[in-house]
């Protein structure tokens, strides 16, 4: 029995097939549909991504703009879910508040167990759109100001820094963030893409899948990873500290946040498209304090860990994008989620097409052939 | 690449250890700690199987009493989240509600994110005793009842049906409830018990696990049978009509609720405990009409369905035993939970004491070689 081999995280293991998203991770590859990850940052928007993981393929403009009106007008969410989120308490988590309110608003859609593949992908476009309005609110309720309504004049990248913040952002801004968006809307077989998918197998509801998915991408192994590049640098604290810092936490065999990734064995090309964006940036503004560690923090990585394949991943210029959006660290996750609940809710749709449980198993290595014994003789 | 094995529905992939809980689906064994299910059910409590999952070993007196008692003071639930609650709409389903307050509990635990052993402990018996609390309240609420605030003079079991009802079991009543406790509280890596796995392995908090958890548990294809076996019965009305509907069932190559298992090729113990007692009943009060009807039925897939090793599963006799305690079909599967809740964070925190990110792989069956085309050419 000790010989049963143990794939252990899954690694390698293949459980289903997908027509969505292929990686090289030798090669740092990142494709959508077949088309690289590059030129839909460079040239496409989030609606027309979501829209082409949803049906496998591009829209023309017709289906664009029916899809892109579909998504404005589901922004609004019920104004119960609102008035909940208000009681939320000022020191709530946003990715504990976003659990929350995603699986609230499963509880007030009286459609919410439509299991056919219409009802499913009605309620998957609402929640892509909903997502947006619901972690607008959340950010709002915390900074103890009042949610801001959306507006059906905007799109989506914009509409959504316009809620965060009460004001329209400029056209810059809101591509800048539509490009982030665009990288991290899927990823195949991510923790929280996965995690959806096990919960649908069970043929649960499209609501209790995304929370699921919601709770796995909070974890700092997975979507919280952007946020922790940001408590590092600003642990860090300056330029001249990052290699000491760095250097103790390799000696220390102590894992650098934004590095490494369970496929990529090469550079993440989305943290190349997100690297030259910040340096761009840079270049214009002058180095922030931020960019300059990192870039210095790339250097030390490269040289001490290439080795063993570790490579800077999506996480890890992200942080610095957001911040020059003036989206504070503790959004950063919520963000994440914002941009991924299109690949979750492509992924669970293809998945639950074939069903299958998932149900793996286990070796067992605890006693065997006992017996209960009285409570007095032990 | 398309010779690439697929583990579908991961079937057969043991990706992890475990010293809790010890299927022979060939045989229908089922053990906890190397000892028998039927000795569980006949000699200990779910008190102290929670005790024994969490520890991996029996308590002694003074463990148990220290632990029940424990679980006795963390009854109670902060009044918000009672209040809370009472804004979920009436017509919710139970699981939805449940899965909302679980996440919103995690919200107002100051000590969510405590991610050392202790901390998760800590929460994991604190969840243990509250599911309780807030699944009753969740049952007064949907009967437009003031929720009843537990007492701790009475042990789990009895002091669960006592929030439920609004008064005090008989020690018969408190004692059957606690055996169906006992026989749901794990069941190796089942798919509630997997989400929350997936969960966790992103280095996630234990709410974010359990409101997983209970997402996948509310499916049909899971913790949702017990519910789908009861609404067939009351679909077929009377025992004369079990034939032609089981039949017509077999020939359209529909399932039958509460019948077959990933892993149990014959009975699953679990079901015979069952069955004993609702015979037992049977014989005392004379035969229900639903006891009827599932003796029938269980005939016939004994007959038609053994030969594809599809025998009667735990959910199959559930529901008629929960009748007998006069609870709610709707309150199935959330008392399933109330169960499981010791398996999964007992599971949780031994997958977490080793963790690895789990991040399997889908083939990749999508368009390859492509590139953006402008939305005017397409
Ligand atoms: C993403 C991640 C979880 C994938 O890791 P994995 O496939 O489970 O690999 P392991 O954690 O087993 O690591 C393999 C080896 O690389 C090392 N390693 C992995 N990530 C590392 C990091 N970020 N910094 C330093 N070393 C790292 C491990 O220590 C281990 O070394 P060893 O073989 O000497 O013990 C991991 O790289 C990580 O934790 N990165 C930091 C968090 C992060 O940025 N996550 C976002 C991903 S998009
Ligand atoms: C539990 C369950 C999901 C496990 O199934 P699985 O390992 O994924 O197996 P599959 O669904 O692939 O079924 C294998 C074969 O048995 C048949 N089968 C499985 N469960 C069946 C049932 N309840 N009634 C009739 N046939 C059934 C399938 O139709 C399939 O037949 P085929 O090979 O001719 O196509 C499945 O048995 C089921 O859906 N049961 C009913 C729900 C239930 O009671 N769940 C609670 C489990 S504790």
């Amino acid at each position: 029995m000790t010989t049963t081999p143990i794939a252990r995280g899954l690694e390698g293991v293949v459980f289903t097939e997908s027509k969505l998203t292929f990686i090289d991770g030798e090669k740092g590859i990142l494709t959508h549909l077949g088309i690289p990850i590059q030129e839909w940052a460079e040239s496409s928007s989030f609606e027309e991504l979501s829209y082409a993981l949803l049906h496998g393929r591009l829209p023309n403009a017709k289906e664009l703009d029916h899809f892109d009106h579909d998504l404005r007008q589901h922004r609004y969410v019920p104004q119960e879910l609102i008035e909940n989120i208000k009681l939320y308490p000022r020191r709530m988590n946003p990715m504990q508040a976003l659990r929350t309110a995603v699986s609230h608003l499963g509880m007030l859609d009286p459609h919410s167990e439509d299991d056919t593949h219409e009802g499913r992908y009605r309620i998957g476009v609402h929640l892509i759109a909903q997502f947006a309005t619901i972690i607008a609110a959340i950010a709002r309720v915390k900074e103890g100001k009042e949610p801001v309504a959306p507006r059906k004049d905007l799109g989506h990248a914009a509409n959504f820094l316009y809620m965060l913040k009460g004001h329209v952002p400029t056209e810059e801004e809101a591509r800048l963030f539509d490009m982030a968006l665009i990288l991290h809307a899927d990823h195949s077989m991510n923790a929280s893409t996965f995690t959806a998918i096990a919960t649908i197998s069970t043929l649960s509801d499209m609501y209790s899948a995304i929370t699921s998915a919601v709770g796995s991408l909070k974890g700092p192994l997975h979507g919280g990873a952007n946020e922790a590049v940001m408590d590092m640098l600003d642990d860090i604290g300056s330029l001249s500290h990052v290699d000491d810092y760095i250097g103790g936490k390799l000696e220390r065999k102590e894992k650098i946040m934004g590095v490494g990734h369970r496929v990529y064995k090469y550079f993440d090309p989305r943290s190349r498209v997100l690297r030259d964006y910040a340096a761009l940036v840079a270049e214009k503004q002058g180095k922030s304090n931020y960019y300059q560690m990192l870039e210095r923090i790339e250097g030390i990585v490269l040289e001490k860990l290439s080795a063993k394949k570790l490579y800077p991943n999506v996480d890890f210029y992200s942080g610095v994008v957001y911040s020059d959006l003036g989206i504070k660290k503790e959004f950063f996750t919520p963000i994440f989620a914002l941009a991924r609940i299109s690949g979750w809710v492509a992924s669970v749709l293809e998945y639950v097409e074939h069903n299958r449980l998932l149900r793996p198993n286990a070796l067992y290595t605890g006693p065997v052939d006992q017996h209960y014994v009285e409570i007095e003789k032990r």
